[in-house]
């Protein structure tokens, strides 16, 4: 059988979007599809496969599926993609509109050029600052700003944020000597994060501009993570080098994203979404 | 702007496909088109692209490129994708016919049901045996078969075969544990192949039937070969262990291919062609 698809991506984070307002597929044939569709030998390719479908409780809901058939959680960068989808194909009427996902519904607000969304702002909530709900070791409630620690034999100073999943965050003077790929896979999965943890390594700029860098937690580098943006602008934030009610660029390795932490505490992420290929994929049941 | 694509496979070899009888693109795009439609992060995703166009000299040409955007030469996994499109949208009527390639002219013939091609023949030409034009170090101008090597420490039996590209044949006798990981990458480089060589394993399940397992020059660990698939059963006859004019099977990684030494001399080469998507792909110069 034939499939519409369209693939997009938000700062090369790339999915397979199905439209079941147009075509509806049965559930039980999502993992395999989100499988067979992401393998880039035999299928399109893809990190893996969103559905853009009907919502009692929202304007559009979204579910999303890894490559490798499980069902995920959020994404900052597929949200955007929904949201530039559901408005420039009609599902919704306005610029500003709810979105519901697997855990909770969000705000999405998309900018217009000529019917078409060029960038998107989705709140992402409020950030996690104390320290058993990150969660991270020790009896402590209060948050975990400049705590020093001593991993691999080196003595850093760690900033922990959770945007619903945890972040560690650590400044340094230049992003390009940053040691992402060395220390990244030891903080991951160190004693202090009993769920383990995104690693992030920041450069500010200035007090509106930062550089970016990831090791993500069960994905290792990758070009962007937005929650992890969103967790870096809030760190700079508790450590004083950003402003609170005020847009920080933060440039990623994919591109980049403008995060606002607002005064009543939200979380504004606005990013770009683009639009790679259109078409029918032909899908066989084996 | 939005070029039509169609992206097909063959055991896993996947490229990006444009009609250029149906759209013409400027020759000066297509290093640039070919890099960013094949990256999977913000392109379809793809080991390149190949271009079906018309021909002064055949009934159909094609060139390809790689995803690094430069010019590749022959694929016989593309050749039966080029067959399987150009006969089912019409470009041909006849179930053989000629494609052109940037080095030559070769014979195609699709099997058809319904109107659609499952299977394609291409006859890959004659295998080339002499030492000296494989090309492999002496200054013998006999052929290369069951020859004592001694790699890594090892002691092999060396059959070598030049299907346009040369190889390095070794029989096993459990495909499972050929060295392939380990010795490919030794053998590819050694002093006697002055233009470097593709490693293959074979196991022989019977006269008409063999596994295979590939190390690529330049490549390394791949799914599937198909001009490694026809230098295997080449050197298998060569070797006494299968029949000139007779098909056999060869079990890749990827699917299976049935090839045929043929008495006058010529390898035919069939195996599947599948379409896995088509629609439009939205370019941006810029």
């Amino acid at each position: 059988m034939k499939i519409p698809f369209t693939k997009m991506h938000g700062l090369g984070n790339n999915y397979i979007y199905i439209d079941r307002f147009a075509c509806n597929i049965n559930d039980d044939w999502l993992p395999y599809l989100a499988r067979t569709v992401s393998d880039v030998h035999t299928g399109i390719g893809s990190d893996g496969l969103i559905l853009i479908q009907p919502s009692k409780h929202a304007d559009v809901g979204m579910r999303i599926f890894n490559k490798d058939g499980s069902e995920g959680k959020n994404c900052g960068n597929g949200l955007r993609c929904v949201a530039k989808y559901a408005y420039e194909n009609g599902i919704v009427s306005e610029t500003s509109f709810r979105i519901e996902t697997k855990t909770n519904i969000v705000d999405a607000d998309v900018y217009t050029d000529a019917g078409m969304v060029p960038y998107v702002t989705i709140n992402m909530g409020m950030p996690i600052l104390r320290r058993s709900d990150i969660p991270m070791d020790g009896d402590d409630r209060s948050s975990v700003v400049a705590e020093p620690v001593v991993i691999d034999d080196q003595s850093l100073s760690l900033t922990a944020v959770s945007m619903g999943n945890p972040h560690a965050v650590f400044f340094v003077e230049d992003i390009r000597s940053a040691p992402v790929e060395t220390l990244g896979p030891r903080i991951e999965t160190h004693q202090l994060f009993p769920e383990d943890v995104n690693a992030e390594f920041i450069e500010m700029i200035s007090r509106n501009e930062l550089n970016f860098r990831v090791w993500e937690r069960g994905s290792g580098m990758t070009q962007a993570c937005g929650t992890g943006a969103c967790a870096a602008v809030v760190a700079a934030v508790l450590n004083e080098r950003a402003e609170r009610g005020e847009d920080v660029t933060v440039h990623l390795d994919g591109g980049d994203l403008y995060i606002q932490w607002q005064d009543h505490g939200d979380v504004l992420m606005t990013g770009g979404a683009e639009t790679i290929a259109s078409g029918d994929y032909h899908f066989h049941i084996t």
